[in-house]
């Protein structure tokens, strides 16, 4: 196992004393492992928490700040945070406007953020929680029932972020947020597995000249293994996956997103193939992200989300956001 | 070779097709490979122009904007541009101001930056060159004479960047650059090779246990193998040789950064045991940078950059920003 670390207990903890030292606009709390914006919660704003394993960074830390998120609880390496994290979250954020819990949809997460919603009901806050589900790969697995949820949380991080900057209420940047993710659909590849450091090996193993198609974030299988082609039909397998579940007509969000060890000069090619694809098809790429923004540690590969837009999902993207991973129009 | 890719001889075209449809404030000349803002030159303002093997993303094209580079123009991967693209660049970013041009210290890149400057200057336009050799892993290289350029690159591109926005002269701007230049060192470590795709093999071998001390981004030799050992002690390494060669007291602005195949989750890690560091010497990081701006494909591994600051420099460093890799302020 060859990574950047003192050993394999204390990664989580002591890559949060990192980010403390390296943004300042966030406040983080290394013993209950949770970051929330260092401003502290506004009066009458809807707070919203995410969290989940960590090794998917920016996700969701990143992703903390004007516009976008109030907290986000950071669990060990692919595993979920505990209650009394999500709970000491929604608890900071609170504004008196309610929270809500954005859940990638995972058995173990979808439980625990169950449970701290309960126990924050118990102190009087009220809370909604909205589960991501867009990864088109397979219908369950290993740790799902149902779908995934993976690339979309970006979108509905930024998305409900910037209608709850607005002042809206809980009700109605819960329904944006399950409108996105309604509208969101993704896929993903892997060229190599991952090493989760407690485990010291690799999640997989892959052939020198193998790929897995429809793979996670974790590194649990996808739907097949394929030999290693050409970015064009790479992008053609996700986009197919992708289209045949939700039509990709009209003005679309993409991200070409990297799962953490592939390069950004393969995430621009790769961006150039699903344009190509879609325009063929008379759709449309008005907005996009190409980087690494929810990762699988190490992983080579990359995964596609694609993102139905209306013209007010467009705004409240184009609305300021100022996170560590996320900043623009302030 | 496992990469996202259609054909090695394509890379770069397609990347740039990529990087000119993600990014709608770039104007991307793809025949002549050359990156420049979208709104052309501003009269009377200096240009900045730099550039180099492609492999490094972000850099050089990621950081062409508002407050940085006026234009990029990337080789072929690990490769230096030619003159004639970096005459091309030279006159596209002239607003009757002068050009300056920020060239890493490879034998390549600054014979054919010094071919281009003086057929810019045959046409009129004054260019004014600087060199940076921040790295103090070795004093000639496999690619260099004296020391190779490396993570100051970025701290110079975006510190004379701010000057030139605020409409200071070519001298002035060109004095500023070469400021930080004197002012930064870097040292940087691998785990892994990478492969050049063209080539298609690594770069070099490297034991399971093993790590390349002092690499430079192309995969060149560094100082000296040693075993793999914890954040800390490569921290130390890194640190213990810049120091050994500037003083790193003070305000210090430091940039952890990835060489393209190492996660977030690491880097933040790393950043830690690099403040701790330094903190232990009396030294206060005022200002940072945690990510992958200077890779070398999908290299894993670090570099650590110091750079001395004074009040000017934190001040042109905090100044708005807006470019693809880098944004913030405006």
């Amino acid at each position: 196992m060859k990574k950047l670390i003192n050993t394999p207990e204390t990664v989580v903890t002591e890559a949060l004393e990192g980010v403390a030292a390296a943004h300042p606009s966030l406040s983080v709390d290394i013993e209950n492992k949770v970051i929330t914006r260092a401003n502290g919660p506004r009066e009458g704003k809807v707070g919203l928490v995410s969290g989940g394993g960590s090794g998917h960074e920016p996700l969701h830390g990143g992703f903390v700040g004007y516009g976008m998120l109030d907290a986000a609880c950071p669990g060990e390496v692919f595993t979920s945070p505990v209650p009394d994290q999500m709970l000491a979250a929604t608890k900071a954020v609170n504004g008196g406007a309610g929270v809500l819990h954005i859940v990638k949809n995972y058995t173990g997460d979808v439980l625990n953020f169950q449970m701290a919603a309960e126990l924050a009901e118990d102190e009087g806050i009220e809370v909604v929680p909205v589960v991501i589900d867009d990864d088109v790969a397979v219908q369950d697995s290993l740790y799902t029932a149902g779908r995934r949820g993976t690339g979309a949380t970006v979108f509905v991080e930024k998305i409900a972020g910037a209608l709850a900057e607005e002042g809206a209420d809980l009700a109605a940047v819960a329904a944006v947020a399950r409108e996105v993710n309604s509208r969101s659909r993704s896929f993903g590849v892997a060229l190599s597995p991952c090493v989760v450091p407690a485990a010291g090996k690799p999640t997989f193993e892959l052939g020198e000249a193998e790929v897995e198609l429809g793979i996670g974030i974790h590194g649990e299988p996808g739907r097949t293994r394929a030999a290693l082609s050409g970015a064009r039909e790479l992008a053609a397998v996700a986009l197919d996956a992708i289209s045949a579940d939700m039509s990709v007509d009209g003005d679309l969000l993409v991200m070409v997103n990297g799962m953490g060890g592939t390069p950004l000069i393969e995430l621009y090619l790769m961006f150039n193939e699903v344009r190509k694809y879609l325009e063929a098809r008379g759709a449309r790429i008005t907005r996009n992200l190409v980087g690494n923004y929810i990762t699988s540690l190490e992983m080579q590969g990359f995964s596609v989300t694609v993102c139905q837009l209306t013209d007010t999902l467009t705004r409240l993207w184009d609305a300021p956001v100022d996170t560590p991973a996320l900043r623009w129009g302030r």
